[in-house]
C-alpha cells in the first residue's frame, strides 16, 4: 500500500471509522494514482482500516485504472447497471455493519448521500476532508518537483504573452498565442481558463477576456496556470503598455510592495492570517483598502484552488511543504486593475518562490 | 420576471414548495443570466413562489451580477463573512417557517445540506433537478441560435485539425493548432479538454493526448467542442491517414452506419432508448458489441454533459427543442478506435443536424 493510503487507513483506525468513501477525482488521483474525470458518472474509492480498498468506475475506464498502477480491486459498471448495488455488496462483504463513514462533505452530493443513508442505515458520517486536506496540504518531494515544473511552464507562458503585447491586439489574440506555445511544449491543459485583461476589463478581479484591444497607457493583466502531470500552477503578472499616469503607477507599486512583503514574511510558524494582514495593511495604508476585495491566496497542488485558504481569519500555522499563492490586487473602476501573484513553497528555512517571471512595471 | 424564472415559480406553487435554493453555476446562468465560476465559494440563487428572488455571491462579483441584467437583490459577502448567515436572514425575512425546500440533490454537497438542515429545522427536501432538467432540456429559439453557432465553430475546429495532419506531428501539436485558430475567432473556451488521439491511444474511449506521433496507416480521432456565449458544442470525427487495413475500414463503416441510422431515426415520439438500440444493434450484428462500452450520447446546452442521458434503458420520449449528441464508437485494442459524433436538434418534423463537418473516411 502506498504511503498516502497508509496514512488514510491509520487515520480511520485512530478515529474508529469503518470505511471512507471518496469521490472527488483529485482525491482519488492523490490516493490511487488514477486520474479521471467521470463527469456525472460515479467514480469512487472505498478505503477500510484493515480490509482491501476498491475502486469503482465506468467499465470503459477499468483498463486505464489498472494501467495507472492501482493494484487492488477495480469494479467496472456499464451505463445500464446500478453502481450503488456494487458498492453496497462489496462494502458489506468486507464489513457487515458500517457504523461510521468518512465522506467528503464538501463534495459528496445529496443524492449520493441519500444512497448511503438508505443502504447503510444508522451509520454516522464524518468529514473526510479533515484528513485529506491535511495530507494534501504538505507536499512530498515528488509533488514539489512537479509543481516546480508547472511553475516554470507558467513563467514561460507569461513570457510568451508579454512578447505578444502590441497596440490593436485583442485579449483573445494573446490568449491564443500563449496556449499555442504552451501546448507545443507538451502541456495537456491549463489550470483554468487563461485570463488576459486590459483597460476596463482588468479593473474587475474576475473579468472575462474578449475582443478588447490593447492600447497604450493601459495595463495588461495575465492570470494563468498550466497542469503538469496532474499538478497546477497559477501566476499573475500585470504590465504597463506605454506611459501610464501617476495613480496607475502608485497602484502598481502598492500591490508590488504588498506582494513582496508577504512573500518575504513566509516561513514556518507564521499564521496564514498574518500574511493576509501584512499585504492588506500596506494596501490599506496607501488608501486602497476598499479596492482589495478578496483573500490573499489559496493552496495549490492537484487542484488549482485547494486547502488552505489564505484569509484574514485563518489561524493555520505555516509548515514546511505547504504550497500556496500570494496574490494581492487593487481594482479601481475607471483607473486600473493590478494583481501580482506568485506560488510559494514553505521551506524549513523560510520560503522558495516557485514562479520566477520578473515583476517589472514596464515591458 | 423572465420566462424561465416564471416557470420555476409556477412549479414551486404547484408543488407547494416554499423555496428553491440553486447553487449549480449552469442553473444560475440559465435562470438569472449571471455566469460565474465561484470555485469553492458560495454562489446561490433563492427563488420563492411569490416573494422576490435573491442572488448571493462573493462581494467582488456583485457588480458583474448586476451588469449581467439581474434586476433583483444581490447580496455580496467577503472572504471573512459567513454567507449562510445572510442566506438564513434573507430567507426568513421572506418566509418565516420553510417547510419544503427544493435543492439540486445531484449538486448540493453534504456540508451545505447540513447548513440548511440546521438553519431550517424540520423542512423536507425535494429534488430541484426534476424541474430544472425538464426546463433546460427544451431549448428556446435564442438557445438554438447559440448552439448552431457553437457547432459551426466546432466544425471549423475539426477542419483546422484535419488540415494539420502530417506524418510525425504529435497529438499535442495538432491540439495547439486547433485551439489557436479557434481562439483567434473569438471563442473564449473549449467545452472540455480537446482530444486528438492516434494509434493505440485512440483505442481507449477516454484516452489522454500526448506526444504520440501520427503515422501512416493510423486513424486520427478528434473529439472537441467550443463554448459560444455560454453554450457548448461537442463533435467527434475519426479520419484515416494513409492506407488502412480491411478490419480498420470495417470498423469505420460500422460506426458510420450506426451513427447515421440513429441520426435519421431521430424525431418526436421516439424513445431515447430506441435510438441507443438502433445504433447498438448495428454494431452488435457486425460483431463488435463488446467494443461499444458507453451510452449513445448525452444532452447538450449550457453544460457539455446535461440531461437527458441517451442510454439503452431511458424511456424518455423525444420532443421538439431537445438537443443531444449521438456518438457510437468501437474500440478494439491493438486494431483501431473509431467514434463519430454529431449534435442534433429534435424538430417538429424530425431532426436538424447541427454539426456538419463531412464524415469521410479518408483525408
Amino acid at each position: 500500500m502506498n504511503e498516502r493510503l497508509t496514512k488514510l487507513t491509520n487515520w480511520l483506525k485512530q478515529e474508529q471509522i469503518d470505511a471512507a468513501f471518496i469521490t472527488l477525482p483529485d482525491n482519488i488521483f492523490y490516493l490511487s494514482g488514477f486520474q479521471s474525470n467521470p463527469h456525472e458518472r460515479l467514480l469512487g474509492l472505498a478505503v477500510f482500516p484493515e480490509q482491501e480498498p476498491f475502486l469503482i468506475c465506468p467499465s470503459m475506464e477499468v483498463n486505464d485504472a489498472k494501467n495507472s498502477g492501482w493494484k487492488y480491486e477495480v469494479i467496472g459498471y456499464s451505463d445500464t447497471e446500478r453502481p450503488w448495488d456494487f458498492v453496497e455488496e462489496r462494502v458489506k462483504a468486507r464489513i457487515k455493519n458500517i457504523q461510521k463513514w468518512a465522506v467528503e462533505k464538501e463534495h459528496l452530493n445529496v443524492e449520493r448521500y441519500e444512497e448511503l443513508l438508505s443502504r447503510f442505515p444508522g451509520a454516522i458520517y464524518k468529514s473526510a476532508e479533515a484528513i485529506l486536506n491535511e495530507l494534501r496540504m504538505i507536499k512530498d518531494q515528488e509533488e514539489i518537483a512537479l509543481l516546480r515544473k508547472a511553475c516554470e511552464l507558467a513563467d514561460f507562458a507569461v513570457q510568451v504573452g508579454v512578447h505578444e503585447i502590441k497596440e490593436g491586439k485583442t485579449e483573445l489574440d494573446i490568449i491564443a498565442a500563449i496556449e499555442y506555445e504552451v501546448k507545443k511544449k507538451g502541456v495537456s491543459g491549463m489550470s483554468f481558463d487563461t485570463m488576459v485583461l486590459t483597460g476596463a476589463n482588468a479593473a474587475s478581479p474576475h473579468g472575462t477576456p474578449g475582443n478588447t484591444k490593447i492600447q497604450k497607457g493601459d495595463f495588461v493583466l495575465f492570470d494563468l496556470g498550466v497542469i503538469y502531470e496532474g499538478y497546477c500552477s497559477d501566476i499573475t503578472r500585470t504590465v504597463a503598455y506605454g506611459d501610464i499616469n501617476d495613480e496607475q503607477e502608485k497602484i502598481y507599486r502598492t500591490v508590488l510592495e504588498a506582494e513582496e512583503t508577504a512573500v518575504n514574511a513566509t516561513r514556518p510558524g507564521v499564521l496564514a492570517k498574518d500574511l493576509d494582514s501584512i499585504a492588506r495593511n500596506i494596501i490599506h495604508q496607501a488608501g486602497y483598502g476598499d479596492y482589495f476585495p478578496h483573500r490573499l491566496g489559496h493552496g495549490l497542488g492537484i487542484s488549482v484552488h485547494e486547502y488552505p485558504s489564505m484569509t484574514a481569519t485563518n489561524e493555520l500555522e505555516l509548515k514546511p511543504g505547504m504550497v500556496f499563492t500570494i496574490e494581492p490586487g487593487i481594482y479601481v473602476p475607471g483607473v486600473a486593475g493590478v494583481r501580482i501573484e506568485d506560488d510559494v513553497l514553505v521551506t524549513d528555512g523560510g520560503v522558495e518562490v516557485l514562479t520566477k517571471f520578473p515583476k517589472s512595471l514596464k515591458l
